[in-house]
């Protein structure tokens, strides 16, 4: 029996909600904490470290084949707060994915949409409905909603990146949607620059718009490299003069979130600087590329190193302070806030 | 010990798998059900019926004083598939209201956003941020998002009307906001046209932009009259000349639904005629305002009438059946299926 | 020649003048006049008296048959200080026009959009693209850019109506197309509603969004009825307390302006009362439908009645001051300015 | 007297004619050519010489003091079928500015707006409210509307660019203003990025939402690099694979046209390739950067080098022949076709 019982000294009481429940009605009355005045928040801050990320992926690859199941060499994040659920926060899933020489993670579908920040090497290819992004430290590459996707490793080293996902949301919503896919053969893995770099890559330049693809809820540039993340982290820190800057990833053909779901952000912080303290609605995960420093997420400090990743829940303040310079990329849902009209941003004290 | 262990027989994996359980991961290769080629769906098909919500309302109205926790007399709908979850379906809180003769629910808002569709009666006014919104049978009347609101009842009659909520969306995102209002003394209790609808309220004509309120993510048109929805099913019934008609709740001043959380729609299907069999993801609550007949959710068939509450989970088809004209109401989480470029709808045979 | 020549007392500056006509250019600095601290307006405030209006109509009507020329009996509001173009404001085009009984004004279509409004009389039809539209006094009928359309007057009565066109800005934009069509055997002339109110003509109400017309440029709401623009007006007037009030003619699906290059405003003046003095960038057309006072335009006033027709010019402080309650309908080019960042509106004292 | 006279044989015609000449009216069946079956077009095709421009501007410099009059020393094109107005096509201005060693054209502001092609040189600034521009060959600068803007000129050479302006369009709707400005002292005019491309000059980055410019009618980003542009042409041509490209520059945080009624396009055509033939509505200027080779227009064609400037008319084919590589920088009104539903494409055989 599911439904939920509330009993009352009262008998006449105890009679109503007995009833109540038979017929699968539960009095508002006796339920707390649904309307508070500040969120509810279910995860909490914690830091999975990158040394750890690391060994652990190694250990999995020597001991899993990437076709044992999922088709993936994933480890995923799980909350400590989330009671065993696999999520990072409660509305992303975060991972590190670790694919060794030779091996290609086969070609799939899912309306979940999935990004993957590369932390470390190279030499690996994500075919994007049939478009071979090549993948480096600091890039971020997107697969969308319901794009086909699979990863080659043609390369002698194995290399391990953080995928993120908005799967905890459109599970929540009960849309998710799989499909198998037909891996490709494909000539031009060599090719540094992908088809959807060459027309939508440019600042400011776009293919005439009979020419562009047609409009679809995602970025059609698919892969973000990291040289002209770290020039445009470079030019803002000087308008903002504040030690720290912000960039956010574009679709560039509209100027909005690279995805419906998921905002990606860069962040640098300089040598002896901070970052705001500000507190958001939505849940965000954040991992370090360069430098070192601390995160306050809340009441809680934890040193941060190139690799780590960062869970920060929903309205808890957060700053960083770079002990080097830090180059951070994070991940949150605020589109989706902001979608259903549910942003709210403070700056705190 | 909140994460997940797993275990397997190979000595070397069960050590990989309780170090990643220290360590606050899980390996993607031992999660099952997370891609799944269609969607898992908890909530399940269920009604509520119309003579129980009144009988039980009735009670409560008896028993329970409005004051005695959350400032309303509410019954709220739990899916028997949700385990004790008081949600009608997945994604939105549905429930009986329940307001006495000489009654008033005092002043409130939070960030969930609500609407009241009223089954029978009149007499009861919601002030929404000051405006007064006569409550008569068949109208749909909107408290957005952090909208100040409080129930009146001057009348010597009880009042029941449907809630529903996007609470279970805004609790997922954990971005719940509550707050106590000043109730007012409202004069104009009288008027049957609220400010709302003196200037939103004419079809094709609004006030000229620079007059307009100020956009907000919700329609500025308050109150929707049933004379207005009865009309336009008849007219619209005459261009799809198919038995069967919908008519979707907008916001004037864009086209757009009335709230970036919940559609609202008028259905009616005539006498011998049925509705299209369609699923689409997310999940709808229905409730009917004249006439009878059966709906068929899934395998299941459920007799319906007037007051009657319907959960019609995800991706699961459905239709209405009408012996007499069937008139009703849904609301389902379509926006945000949109907003995410998640929606999708099938017709089925 | 048509290259301007320049000249001047200097030999050199003379000579360099005859070599730039030469080269079809011109010296910016010899150039008076092209950018001014406020607009150059050519077009001069005039009224057009709906006596003599509708008198050389009937005159017209008895001694030139419709099929003479362009298919219409129509005789355009040529602005004193055009210079004998034919355009009443310097981007609007405003006419009477005129159908005698038993008359029909055959099927075409044209890139400039037309809108009629009606001064008096009914049982005049226009059909846009196959949809019957009745015209009765008071109401407002679009034949938007490029779609078919014809008038039928299955009457014994002539009928007259201020037709009002966006001719002058798309000859300036070289943009003229034009066709004739089929004329069509309409077996729902009687019909008072037309298909697109059926769909389209509900207050706050709309068909489901995947069945909605293929989005244009323009309403799908082809016409709007007088019985709804007064009772719009009536409950504006509550809400402005001011004597006065203008309600703009809407596209139902985006809340925005009828058509793309035309903004049609229904106003009224109580008794004794006045408009605002305002001027905005931007021609306009106005019309009486009810009541009567006088105009202030500019400087000058002019006496108005039902029926008159006024040339508004750009900039020029505009307001209305009823001796009777005024009813007025007006159409401007405010959506062009808007759309080109180039609207300007100031209240003057 | 400005009104036109119609007469006829027919006395009671002639009568009628004469009545309606008194009352300002003109009878549409007299009316020639306005609805035309394709557009009237009044410009021509038409090639100013670089040459002359570059020599006749010499000369202006030489005679001609910047402060003569309009504060900018400008060569004004006048497409020979306008009658002597000095517009290169119907709706567009265009001309050469030579700026002389040392001088500084004041600021001031206009709703025109207006923008520059650098043919040859550098060493010239342009401040937008207060952003200094460096000017370099290939590049676009904005000066869009109501901003003001100088030019500075610190070098010893003298420089020469091409301005185009939608000062036609602007005065057919009676929206012109303007007004000096203050010219300011600019420490930063060594700066070689502006202030504008440090926060919008990065490929698919921006700066958070919170923290971008108040959105406006044109793009936040001032300058477009002739590096950048060439590049994005080199991507695409390998895209389209055709031996021509075009890209369209952007506002990047919208990906619409840099302003409202002026696109902007880069073109390149390889060795022996021709760019295809089409015709549009809406009237363009054309400027060859690099190489050279012939513009078919219409049934004209002309011999294209380095500066040319051309005048292709509304609805008339035209396409681009190289001889060696040609890059070229054109403007249409196509933002303005497009925003009131007037533009149509056709690609010729």
């Amino acid at each position: 029996m599911s439904t939920r019982r509330f009993s009352h000294s009262d008998p006449e009481l105890d009679e109503l909600y007995s009833d109540l429940s038979t017929e699968h009605l539960q009095p508002l009355w006796e339920l707390k904490g649904l309307l508070t005045p500040t969120p509810t928040v279910a995860s909490v801050p914690h830091r999975w470290s990158a040394a750890q990320l690391r060994s652990l992926g190694e250990r999995s690859g020597r001991l899993v084949g990437i076709d044992r199941g999922g088709d993936r060499r994933v480890l995923a994040c799980a909350n400590p707060g989330l009671g065993g659920a696999p999520y990072a926060v409660s509305s992303l899933w975060a991972a590190v994915q670790y694919l060794g020489p030779r091996e290609v993670a086969p070609a799939h579908r899912h309306t979940p949409a999935a990004l993957r920040f590369i932390l470390e090497g190279s030499g690996v290819w994500t075919l994007v409905d049939g478009d071979p992004l090549a993948m480096s430290a600091g890039d971020l590459v997107l697969t969308p909603s319901w794009t086909f996707h699979e990863h080659h490793n043609p390369s002698d080293e194995p290399m391990l990146w953080m995928d993120v996902l908005d799967l905890p949301m459109v599970a929540a919503l009960e849309a998710v949607f799989f499909e198998e896919g037909p891996s490709e053969d494909v000539e031009r893995l060599t090719d540094p620059v992908s088809r959807s770099e060459r027309s939508y890559g440019a600042p400011g330049l776009l293919p005439p718009p009979a020419e562009r693809t047609t409009p679809t809820r995602h970025s059609p540039l698919l892969a973000y490299r990291w040289a002209d993340t770290d020039r445009a982290l470079a030019r803002r820190l000087d308008v903002t003069g504040a030690g720290a800057a912000t960039m956010t990833y574009v679709d560039p053909t509209t100027g909005r979130d690279v995805m419906p779901t998921m905002r990606c952000e860069a962040h640098c912080v300089v040598e002896g600087a901070s970052s705001p303290r500000i507190r958001q609605t939505g849940s965000r995960v954040l991992t370090v590329f360069h430098g070192s420093g601390v995160a306050e997420v809340g009441e809680q400090r934890f040193d941060l190193g190139p690799g780590d990743i960062l869970a920060i829940p929903s309205w808890v303040p957060w700053s960083l302070h770079a002990h080097e310079r830090i180059d951070a990329f994070s991940t949150s849902d605020a589109p989706v806030l902001h979608a259903l009209g549910l942003y709210r941003e403070q700056e705190q004290p």
